[in-house]
């Protein structure tokens, strides 16, 4: 009998977002397995889902996603017993063999996108990245995918690394960013308000062009006069000096485009 | 008699900024002084105002606003004859004696947004800062500001240099990390156009909440086997690699809100 149904591991931020994103897509055949029970329970009864609190409990499934942290994917697959059912990982930094060898038809279905304020996330314009051991099951993740989201392309283990290393710059970095910005503001007796529309701005201008094209700032007209002020200001915190130098020093390196 | 009309000094991406604005703003009475003839001349016949190429040839105006290189504010304040006219310079890292100490009423009018792709920047939304040497001056500066933006604030010279700084972190430098994402796309043959979901989610969930509160990724998990990962990953950009190392230990130390 062919296999239907789809069983989410995990209760974290991407497994909560894939439950929602299934539910939302129509899919009433959705099992959730999570050891925090009060967690995969919340999301069980946002999404309609079936919780379960051990593999063994399982029924069948057509697709498992495995979306918990990079470090318990291994001992978690070890436990499934998927049978024919194709398992998926979301990690962006996991080749296919993290998933244990026991399983027959592994692959993995990367979202590029950060899951930090969950409410905001428009999963339909995720981007979704795909690969299976297997050319043959291809097909099957593909059409899976495209009920989730627009944007579903084809990357290998190695690609999906590298992209990975690109998501942590353009946003986990850029919000540390934010964050030293909103220190400096605070302490200074200034809303950290005030910066959201430069902030909106530099992500805006991204979205027509090449940021490589619209580096501004005293670092690329090589304005050491600023440069040297900017370093004194920051005089009594050696760590953002630090990386206030060398990302100044990385964009006075870069090669400019055209 | 009383002095009417602007004067902006500069032909650069905020002189025409702020001309466009005053254009905008129904200001009729606007001169422009630039070195640059070719690029003063263009700003004149967008907006209205009249060309000047030396500081002689300007009739007199209530308003100078100098918006030229840091660099280049002495030496051009020195050349200016504004009589009881209120003169601003429009830099975030001078103090107002880097206008030259002949002008009577010195001040500052600092736009705190990114023009490096002006088309698409709303003036109205820019938050301006002012100051002025003399008290008294403050309402007129105030005034003339509240025509340009529904956001001006009173800030003095430290202030204005702190903001600075953090603009410098949130625009100049979050750019270069799209920069470097950008770069680690296309090396492995992937669109940067993948990337701009998760950019625009990591400004747009800030516009909400504090970045303190929304840090995600390996470094504030604390997860050392993704970051060695990842620090194998940029083995052939050292650095990419620095900078990947400074930000991860940045944020693990880091005290977290509440």
């Amino acid at each position: 009998m062919r296999r239907t149904g789809v069983t989410v591991v995990g209760s974290g931020r991407v497994a909560g977002a894939f439950c929602r994103r299934l539910a939302e897509s129509g899919e009433t055949n959705l099992q959730i397995l999570a050891r925090n029970a009060d967690a995969g329970r919340k999301i069980a009864n946002e999404t309609g889902a079936v919780f379960q609190h051990t593999p063994q409990a399982l029924a069948p499934s057509a697709i498992y996603i495995i979306a918990v942290s990079d470090r318990a994917i291994r001992e978690v697959s070890e436990t499934l017993e998927p049978g024919d059912g194709l398992v998926v990982h979301t990690s962006g930094s996991c080749a296919l063999d993290e998933l244990s060898s026991r399983i027959a038809r592994r692959g993995a279905l990367y979202p590029l996108q950060t899951f930090g304020n969950t409410q905001n996330v428009d999963f339909e314009k995720v981007p979704l990245f795909i690969e299976t051991e297997y050319a043959a099951d291809f097909p099957e993740l593909e059409l899976f995918a495209r009920r989730l989201s627009g944007s579903v392309s084809p990357c290998d283990s190695e690609q999906r690394q590298q992209m990975h290393v690109a998501a942590v710059f353009v946003c986990n970095f850029v919000n540390h960013l934010y964050a030293i910005g909103e220190q400096l503001m605070e302490r200074n007796e200034l809303d950290f308000g005030l910066l959201r529309p430069l902030i909106e701005q530099t992500a805006a201008q991204v979205a027509a062009g090449s940021p490589a094209d619209l580096q501004t700032g005293p670092a690329v007209r090589g304005d050491r006069f600023i440069i040297e002020r900017h370093l004194e200001a920051l005089r009594h915190d050696p760590d953002w000096q630090r990386i206030y130098e060398l990302l100044t020093k990385s964009i006075i390196n870069t090669p400019k485009n055209g």
